[in-house]
């Protein structure tokens, strides 16, 4: 077992492995910029670095100076949390070449996973179902025509060089697809003076559903279930839970063994998360795999009991995984607690928490790095809290994350607390029925006076 | 299901208490006194009566104000939390008279299960193990022998009006009987002046282990465990288990049917624990029953994963319980944080939390009715805060459990942080090889400098 990790990440999952390495009996190394001299994954590790000035890319994306940081303390691995270096195949290569355990994948690993088309190739040798869509530019509407016809109606036609919905076309008929064609290639053409075309199946009604994957040395994989990570704003998650209310057991066992069978044809070691995009008929393609710990990994633990922090140490020091899959026996729900606006359409909010209570008892785990008297930096994410409710029943779940949010008192900057208040209040939501795209119609109600 | 409850409690309770309502969407109550006005019970409660002043004699036990609370809030229940009326017969009627659900015993089984000979006679009748013992003051050395023989050695003889150990004598051996019995009875008999001795089987090694039972209006009941409570000074425990390192799969199935045993006698309602000391041997014998939840029902929670309060509730709401009995799948560990000073004689230590940060992240639950800028006062019991931590195993939770207490800071006062903290190193404790008696030998190490 490793005799020292330094964790090269900062804020609350820097905190997290430091826990763990603790509760391991593991020395930690903590790094910082100089804006986190006062931070409690600073405080609470063994020994701590100062790596830079406050800009990320002179600090927590330097990686000379992290590497040197772990020659000094002699730790024997990095921890990369989420997020700065975890995903960077010349910083996984480079601690090898140092003989330091990277707590990650493979240099190999994250090229062939963090490039889309790479991804996406292998995740269809392994035979997992990624959306279907035509192999480079589209030759002539009646190839559209046959491919439209193969995949199966709707379909989306996206302008090659396109953006900001300019030159897309959804087409859920056939007879609708020479008007939507001649339509679109005009408008690409006006707009980028290209009207190359491809076409891929529209997705109705999706939600990210992830599935956390465990892979060990020996080539053996298991899944711990899923995450539904469908309430999103601007492709960032604010809130997620396990189980999925979409979710079937049959549709479980399917999504989890495409995603063993995914991360075992690629001989994945450690902790993954592979991102699925899942229909209203419950059909699910790949999205792309995340090679590291995920923000919204605690609420997976909270339904199987075990840590996944100390999983992953465990795998990169060798040790076999048991390879048993899981199936969740509780819910539990995670609401990211940032330092934004929700009044203000999210604005940052960083500055001086003047008060910090948290909620306590019953179901209720609670991830930070931050406390009374804790200035947040302006540099970096705003993410500044996880708070995360376990319950028999998904409805207990959302009346703990109710009781727990309204006894969170944080006083001296703006927090996203209210509008976890107000989604856990949502129709919607409530319901279970909710798509990627809710918070695009998600609108803050005025505030109660007190 | 109740539309309204009255917390007669005060403290962590009240507020464990008040959480569980919220979840469930019933409206709350607190009661305080003048010294708890700035409790949190009484901030998140949906109502607060203050119902006298500091003294518990004035507020907390003063029925008539209580009962008037509930009548002007128009509460249709009254939990009691532990300790205060929790367990008085009088306080159960009363409510009953008002037309008050009494979340917890009927007058008539808290006084059946109150009264120390009753109690031990219906065990009797339940086929529950009771200790051993003469009935009534022993006759004769030739009567005390028999007895013995019968009981088996070691046997312990006192002095029906002992005390402070005088007049008692273990006899481990029947040829050491006659020299035991003479010298006890002429130290009785000039120590109290009277003579009079009975005699108890004497339990070696004993360790305080209780099972937790629920039962319903059906008259089923079921049991969730144990806790090994043996930690405890002056017969206040300290930190207690679950599984206690000592039970065998065997032991817990047959201390768990007796306990179900003895509740299904009695009919018993609602949750409740029955108590028994265990000898080294592994033979178990009933020592009372808590006809109330307990201080320490946390640690059962975690490891069986439902809300024993909600449980509470529902019993109470005429709902039948599933009624299958558990046996834990984790480790769960609470230590009792008491405004106590450690070093100095656990001596109380009331006053002003200057600075609170509770610890959080994986497994760990606290529950405190504190925060910083708290004032404790000197009225009450000592406890301010229960941490609990939960993990696959007891060396996992232990190690957490170290962390966490690492990770606790209160400023202000002293606690009994740095007692539990040393307990969790003691080659005993970690051995799991402990018994009733081992605070009786256990001394704090001193303070480390920083």
């Amino acid at each position: 077992m490793f005799k020292k990790i330094l964790i090269a990440n900062r804020g609350e999952i820097a905190l997290r492995v430091i826990r763990t390495c603790k509760e391991m009996g593991i020395k930690t190394v903590a790094v910082y910029s100089t804006a986190d001299a006062e931070s409690l994954h600073v405080k609470f590790a063994d020994e701590a670095v100062c790596i830079g000035p406050p800009s990320s890319s002179e600090s927590y994306l330097k990686m000379s100076n992290i590497i040197a940081a772990a020659e000094i303390t002699n730790a024997d691995a990095i921890h990369p949390g989420y997020g700065f270096l975890s995903e960077n195949a010349k910083f996984s290569k480079i601690c090898e070449e140092h003989n330091i355990k990277f707590i990650g994948a493979s240099p190999e690993m994250i090229e062939r996973m963090g490039d889309k088309a790479s991804a996406k190739a292998t995740m269809k040798e392994a035979g997992v179902p990624c959306v279907p869509g035509s192999e480079g530019i589209l030759k002539s509407l009646e190839q559209t025509e046959t491919l439209a016809a193969e995949m199966g109606y709707p379909v989306m036609l996206k302008a090659t060089a396109g953006g900001g919905g300019k030159g897309m076309r959804a087409v859920w008929k056939a007879e609708n697809l020479k008007a939507a064609w001649e339509s679109a290639r005009q408008e690409a053409k006006a707009a980028f003076g290209n009207d190359g075309m491809y076409l891929e199946k529209l997705i109705e009604e999706p939600r990210h559903i992830e599935i956390q994957i465990v892979g060990d040395s020996r080539g053996k994989a298991c899944h711990l279930s899923e995450r539904d990570c469908s309430i999103q704003r601007r492709h960032q998650k604010l809130t997620e839970e396990t189980p999925s209310p979409f979710m079937t057991d049959e549709l479980r066992n399917e999504m989890g063994l495409a995603a063993v069978r995914a991360a075992e044809y690629i001989k994945y070691e450690g902790a993954g998360t592979i991102e699925f995009l899942v229909d209203k008929h419950r059909n699910f393609y790949f999205m792309e795999m995340n090679t590291r710990i995920q923000v919204e990994h605690p609420i997976t633990e909270q339904v199987i009991d075990f840590d996944l922090i100390r999983e992953q140490i465990m795998v990169a020091a060798g040790i076999p995984i048991s390879g048993k899959n899981y199936t969740p026996k509780l819910h539990s729900i995670e609401c990211r607690i940032n330092a934004e606006d929700p009044y203000n359409d999210f604005r940052p909010s960083p500055g001086k928490i003047t008060t910090l209570h948290a909620p306590g008892g019953h179901g209720v785990r609670l991830d930070t790095h931050v406390y009374s008297g804790y200035t947040i930096p302006p540099n970096y994410d705003s993410m500044i809290a996880k708070l995360i409710t376990t319950a028999q029943t998904r409805e207990e779940a959302i009346n703990k994350m109710k009781r727990a949010l309204d006894e969170f008192v944080i006083e001296g900057i703006k927090t996203t607390i209210p509008f976890h208040r107000q989604l856990m209040d949502h129709p919607d939501y409530l319901a279970g029925n909710y798509t990627t795209k809710f918070m695009e119609s998600f609108k803050m109600e005025a505030p109660v006076e007190e």
